[in-house]
This record gives structure tokens, C-alpha cells and sequence, in this order.
């Protein structure tokens, strides 16, 4: 299933105790439709507050479904907050998650006086002066294998002895109404590694970091050096990449 | 004082009794700063869940203003969903609603098999097929000086005897992302005036009226005889034209 969502109102993608999730939301309005309740398997968790217009997850049943009515019952039946793009049948053995090839994510800035309203929820609000030639600038350094280890915060789950290399295929700044986007490219990526390098970058482009600096980050091998990550809300889920 | 509001959870822009407004919310936080306690006049109303990204409204007073620093204090004071984009010190001649000489209004539709999480409160979603060549034809018999009768309802406060005839001096349709938009340019737009049209032109695009008919609507000059207007959430007042 190719998902759609505004995270807003969640706390991320993964279900979790006590906490409204978008994992669990579809879990939930699938097991009323499916009578074995199947689990789904994202591509990978978001975190609260991220949004997704390309989340893909996959489930596995033994019913037999009618997809173009199985998208429409779902549809129907969630909240209007996320929505069904696409349903379809895959190999068994694919996995949304170990079969991804790489990722896109999008970050929207909204740059100026003031956040325009109609973009509050879905952009990182810039008011200080920033230089976006410098901004693009800092992107390259970014781009290409490095082990990412400073850029990744440790996650609460199975990121002991993780590698934490990851290869950037691109880090390109595109103008928009209001302000521009980052967008990353990559064949993966490590916990809160967008919103990190985000943070990075726009430290940078505010004349708070040298940009020559950034090298060290790397070779620090150490989150604690670095600033504070981007805010969720300006992050999106773009796309999901497998192989053909 | 130019305004952007998402107006999703306002009764509109203009103050009533025992409902929240964009007018009565910036009246209350200008009330907080100018001791005189000024009232705005926009430049018109919108509806009950229309947004702007660039409304109009003035305000007299004779307390010595620093700009600049008004902004940044009313901005720091109403909620998110209302934002002063500008403000300039005018002409005392000046008047927001009287001295217009035209507007531009915006009106999105998201176009598929569901709509999109992110644009599910800034646009109409249109599921039904819908063929765009045929409502750009449809545009066409809208342009040009016409009485505006039939897309036009009566207000509740002094259109009684009002002159019905505006010019629209364009009405484009552009792609968007998973959409497309409307864009009205006129000299003048009668009380839901944009929503009816477009509403009669959705009617056109997805088969339910024969383009031919639309010179017996003008005619008819009779509001009960077109559909329903296209819904609130997909409109925004977009700028609002003055002699220099």
C-alpha cells in the first residue's frame, strides 16, 4: 500500500503503548475489513509530527480481496488525515521495509516575516536572515558515502552496531512560494538524519556555523556536537524506491 | 494591512453575533496595542471557512504607530491561522472596500481517486471524472461584463437593489499538483459569487450540464435555477487590486 498522511495529530508511524499511531490506525480499520486482521510493515517508522505523501507498507492475508474495493473501504472508513493512495498485490517475498532500495524526504522552509497559516503545519518557519546560496553550497558536502554516525540520534530500537553509512545520491534546494525545499535522496537513512543534517545546514545558512566546519562533524563521529534537529513538521515521506 | 488566514475554523471574516471571526480576532489583538481600540474594515467579507493570503482591511487611528514593530507584536499575539503580512501607512482617503478596483480569487481542486491528507482543508476534492479541456471552454462564457445574477446570492445586509453587473477579466485554469486551480480576476465579485461559478462549471466539466446551456443561466437571471455553490475550503482570496 502506497499511504498518504498528515502527521500532525500523531505520534509517528510505529504503533506504540498509549499513543495514537498511523500504523495502528490502519491496523484498525483494516481488521473491520479483513477478518484476519493482518499487521502491517512499514518502510520505515516516521516520527511524530512527520508527514508522508509516499509511506509504502505492506501485509500479508490469505483472504481474497477485490483491491480497487479494499482501497475505497479503507478510505471510507479512516480519518481524513491519511489516506489510501494505492493497493497492490506483490510477491511474498517482498518486504516494504529489507526490499527498499532508497528513499526520497522532502523539507519545506517557509522563509520570511511571518508563517503563512495555510503552511504552519507543514513547513519549518525561517525568520532570520538566510543565505541560500550558502545553503546549496553546504548540501554538497553532504552528498555522496559517509558514515553519518553524528547525524543520527541513537534510537530506542535495535540501532546498537548499526552501520551508519548511507550514501546521499542528492541533497538539492528547490525554490517555492514562500520559501524552498530541501530534497534528499538516499539508499537509506538513519534515525532523525534528515532533521539533523536539516538542522545542520540551516545553522549554516543563518552564519551561526562555518560551513567549513562540517567535515569535522563528520569525522567526530558524535550526535552531541552538533545543534538541534529540525522540527517535525516540516519533513515528508516522498517516496519509497525498490527495485522492479 | 495586508492578512493571510486559514479560515477552516472561523465563521468567516466579518464580526457577528456568538461566532468566532478573522475580523473580531484582529479587532481584539489591536485592542491590546492601539489604545483607541480600532475597528478594521476589509476590503470584503469571505465565507464561513474561505482562506486568504491576501486580504485587506484599514483602520484609523491617531496614536503615533512604529510599523514595523505593530507587525511583529500583532503576529506575536493572534493564533497561527492568522497572519499580518504587511502593513502601510495610507492616504486617509484611502478605504480597503471602496477604494478597490478589482480582485483576485484562487480555487483549488484536488483531483483523484482520494484527496490528499495535505490539501484536504485547501481544496474541493473532485472524484468524479472530469474533463479539464471542457472547463477550460467552460471559463470562457464567464469572462467579459455580465449581470451576474444567477451566480449571485442574496446577502443578508444590503444587496437588495445592488447593481449586478462585474466584469471578470480573466478566469484561467492552471495545473497544480494532484489538481488544478481556478483563477478568477474581476472587477468585482457579488456575495458567493466565485463558489456559484464554479459550481456550475464542476457541472459542465463532469458531464451533468451541456456547456450550451450556460448563456440560458445569464439569462435567467434567477439564482434557484444553478446547482450548489463548490464548497468553502477550496477558496482563497488571493489580492486585492488599488490605483496607485
Amino acid at each position: 500500500m502506497t499511504i498518504a498522511y498528515d502527521g500532525t495529530l500523531y505520534s509517528g508511524w510505529q504503533t506504540q503503548p498509549n499513543a495514537v499511531t498511523v500504523q495502528e490506525t490502519i491496523e484498525h480499520v483494516l481488521a473491520v475489513i479483513i477478518p484476519s486482521k493482518p499487521s502491517i510493515w512499514g518502510s520505515g517508522r516516521t516520527d511524530a509530527g512527520v508527514h508522508a505523501s509516499g509511506q509504502v507498507a505492506h501485509f500479508k492475508t490469505e483472504c481474497s480481496v477485490d483491491i480497487p474495493r479494499l482501497t475505497r473501504s479503507l478510505n471510507g472508513l479512516l480519518p481524513p488525515d491519511i489516506r489510501i493512495l494505492q493497493i497492490e498485490a506483490v510477491d511474498p517475498s517482498f518486504h516494504s521495509q529489507f526490499s527498499a532500495q532508497g528513499k526520497i524526504y522532502w523539507y519545506h522552509l517557509c522563509i520570511g516575516p511571518c508563517h503563512i497559516p495555510m503552511q504552519r503545519l507543514y513547513s519549518h518557519w525561517i525568520y532570520k536572515p538566510i543565505d541560500l546560496e550558502l545553503l546549496k553550497h553546504a548540501c554538497t558536502y553532504f552528498v555522496g558515502e559517509h558514515d553519518f554516525t553524528t547525524f543520527a540520534n541513537s534510537s530506542s530500537v535495535g540501532s546498537a552496531g548499526k552501520n551508519p553509512v548511507r550514501t546521499i545520491y542528492r541533497l538539492d534546494l528547490v525554490q517555492e512560494t514562500n520559501g524552498a525545499r530541501l530534497e534528499f535522496e538516499g539508499n537509506g537513512f538513519l534515525y532523525k538524519m534528515v532533521r539533523n543534517i536539516t538542522g545542520t545546514l540551516l545553522e549554516v545558512a543563518t552564519g551561526r556555523r562555518p560551513v567549513e566546519t562540517i567535515p569535522e562533524l563528520f569525522e567526530a563521529r558524535n550526535r552531541r556536537i552538533i545543534g538541534i534537529a529540525a522540527p517535525a513538521r516540516g519533513l515528508f515521506l516522498k517516496q519509497v524506491h525498490y527495485a522492479q
